[in-house]
């Protein structure tokens, strides 16, 4: 028997946790036990959920009463799949009084259906040549209502200041003005122009949209005109689509995972998924190559023990340990690992502390902190790419700034945190 | 220019909610507005989300201080699809502090996409011979871990309990012993025999599970087999897939939308999307000719107004009030309605509230309340169809199970409660 272990936490100033937790074990599974006859038993016991811990926490000062209930479902119960692993385990349940689902790990059984990450953090370091130092993406500045030309031209301005990513808007969907084979194919060629003046490759995550069962053929498309990697709003279409283009043998560039709607489910201590579930272990599960999520240093902002706690299931080659239950065995390498892209409000000033608490496996990605920079675009990024050469050489960011007018600039204009 | 409009409800002691509506408006659509040449303006007008009302509800002893917001997002913005508005209207925002999307209306270009439920209440009541009462469905027991014949007869026992609907549970998924091939033949073939003595019709709504890239071919199979209904976990795919499924020409036969998961999202007041939204709009919108919902009743609950809120958009045909954003002449007939189901620890005393709550529009549904019944399963069925007759025939379920033995003994069993 194999199982996927499920842990909530569940609130409740009265609630019988024991009870509780045995009702799930039961009700999610055969439905009813002690009313079995026991020749049945015996045939159902593979099927039953078993209770693996419950953890109580009396209310204190800064929390009413909870407790932490782990829950063991026999994977024979549902498919390989991430909807049935979410139906069961949180289907119902979530409706069921104040509940989060706050972690999983899975059976070897169920993670064999998953290939994870088609490129991972190897992959994309070894396609933009660049091994040694955290990487640097911007995102465009606004894009509705702009036509082509003004694109190719925020695109290759973005590209001149060093970046090695650029991605799309996640509200850029299809529009007479600027399709996703003529943005690829202006963009790639003004990349392409940027990299004979910089020397420098580039990822251009391009916004795959539109109806579900159209967005193989048209990452095919995209592909076709030359594309070299996807931005997807995953949780807009859900982690089984994620999973389906990810592992598409014929899509073949690696795929950034937009948070989009995210905030919906996992902000409420009370009710939802955990961010590390949704933007962690499930994205990279689920094959997100680069996975975005607000970071705790910007203006759309993430408690920063949430944040490196996607880091570390985006990062870790512990999967026995961090993805696994009862899999002492499974591979290092039985997943890709997806970089973490945590976002929104990022200025150079705040690269010494972004690379403090992710290392060099992350990616810095700003939009405002690059556009805004009072010496125009390029030049935004170049500060960005003072800022990371600085920590990466153990220099002071005001030091290096005395030689580097851009980042000097953008520390005149923004501020510097180091700590 | 035509606009979907977003209603939130968003939280904060000191906000400057206006400042903040303009924010959404300008950063959610063209980006930036006053740092722009004014010839450029001109070309961006209709690209500009226009901030139609902020309500502020000071602080009181129920609620902290509040806004609800309304932004008119141009539909030109975004491509007529339910993932392009999410992620405009509620993607990144979803992230930026406590706000809850309460409210959606759509544009008549945006509805002109949609062609809603393929049935709808009309079509289900035609299919089934039943006009001029509520229906009654039941919910197998158990079904993990049995076999073909148990769940036939499990089924057998159901229908001839006279009930006009069985659903599968949702967490029965493809698995060796009850395929959905398999399981579709079995039960209709019980279907068949119960009707022999019953006279009754009965949609069987089997589970549509596994793979979103395989969903259509499972659902033509299930009707090559014989399916004259489907199951389906929605939030587990996304309304996209929904919207696919339902208006598939090959796909011709009723689609009930399960909430599983529905929970991560509509229960905190500060975050996520509201129930009419999740379980109302957007379902009926996407195609659910039969919704499911918690109840206020019984054991999993959800507050009676907000299942109010759901039953009134599942059925209103005053569409241009209740779903058009200035859109005075949206037909009546644009959106056929979809079936209310409350459900959740029903039982046959509970009817006459179900009944006075939700009139005749409503489907009664019952697992526990069937199976659990004194006398067996088909007595529960035919127990709740007693429950039903006698609040449509305006006697008290009291005096009309002095009659009927197996009302007495549901009303024995879990007791009545008529207001
Ligand atoms: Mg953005
Ligand atoms: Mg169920």
């Amino acid at each position: 028997m194999s199982y996927c272990l499920a842990t909530y936490r569940c609130f409740g100033e009265q609630t019988d946790f024991h009870k509780k937790a045995q009702g799930i074990a039961v009700g999610l599974t055969v439905g009813s036990w002690t009313d079995l006859p026991e020749a049945k038993k015996a045939n159902m016991q593979k099927h039953l959920g078993q209770v693996v811990s419950v953890e109580i926490q009396e209310a204190s000062a800064s929390s009413p009463r909870y407790a932490d209930i782990q829950i063991a479902y026999p994977d024979v119960n549902f498919s390989l799949d991430i909807p049935a692993l979410l139906v069961t385990v949180f289907g119902k349940l979530s409706m069921d009084g104040q509940i989060k689902l706050i972690d999983l790990h899975f059976s070897e059984r169920f993670l064999s259906a998953f290939s994870g990450p088609k490129y991972g953090i190897a992959g994309i370091r070894s396609q933009l040549g660049v091994h040694d130092r955290p990487l640097l993406m911007s995102i465009f500045k606004s894009v509705i209502g702009h036509d082509m030309q003004e694109l190719a031209s925020q695109f290759k301005q973005q590209a001149l200041g060093g970046v090695d990513l650029i991605k799309d808007d996640e509200i850029l969907f299809e529009n007479p003005l600027t399709p996703i084979e003529k943005r690829v194919a202006a963009c790639m060629q003004a990349a392409a122009e940027a990299e004979a003046e910089t020397g420098q490759k580039l990822l251009y995550a391009v916004n795959l949209t539109g109806p579900t069962f159209q967005l193989k053929e048209q990452a095919k498309k995209a592909i076709d005109h030359g594309a070299n990697a996807l931005l997807f709003n995953v949780l807009a279409y859900g982690f089984d689509t994620l999973q389906a283009l990810a592992s598409d043998p014929e899509i073949t560039i690696p795929v950034a995972a937009h948070p989009a709607m995210a905030g919906a489910m996992y902000p409420s201590p009370n009710y939802g998924i955990g961010a590390s579930v949704l933007l962690g272990k499930l994205m990279r599960l689920a094959g997100a190559d680069l996975v975005l999520f607000p970071s705790p240093y910007g203006s759309v902002v993430m408690p920063k023990e949430e944040n490196l706690a996607i880091q570390q299931v985006l990062l870790t080659e512990e999967l026995a340990k961090h993805y696994g239950y009862q899999t002492p065995q499974l591979s290092a390498n039985k997943l890709k690992r997806s970089l973490p892209v945590p976002s929104a409000g990022i200025h150079p000033g705040l690269t010494p502390l972004i690379l403090r608490d992710f290392g060099q496996d992350v990616v810095v990605n700003a939009g405002g902190g690059i556009h805004g920079h009072p010496m125009g675009t390029a030049a935004g990024g170049r500060a960005f790419r003072q800022a990371i050469d600085a920590v990466q050489q153990g220099h002071g960011l005001k030091e290096y700034a005395a030689q580097h007018p851009e980042l000097q600039a953008a520390i005149d204009a923004w501020g510097l945190r180091e700590n």
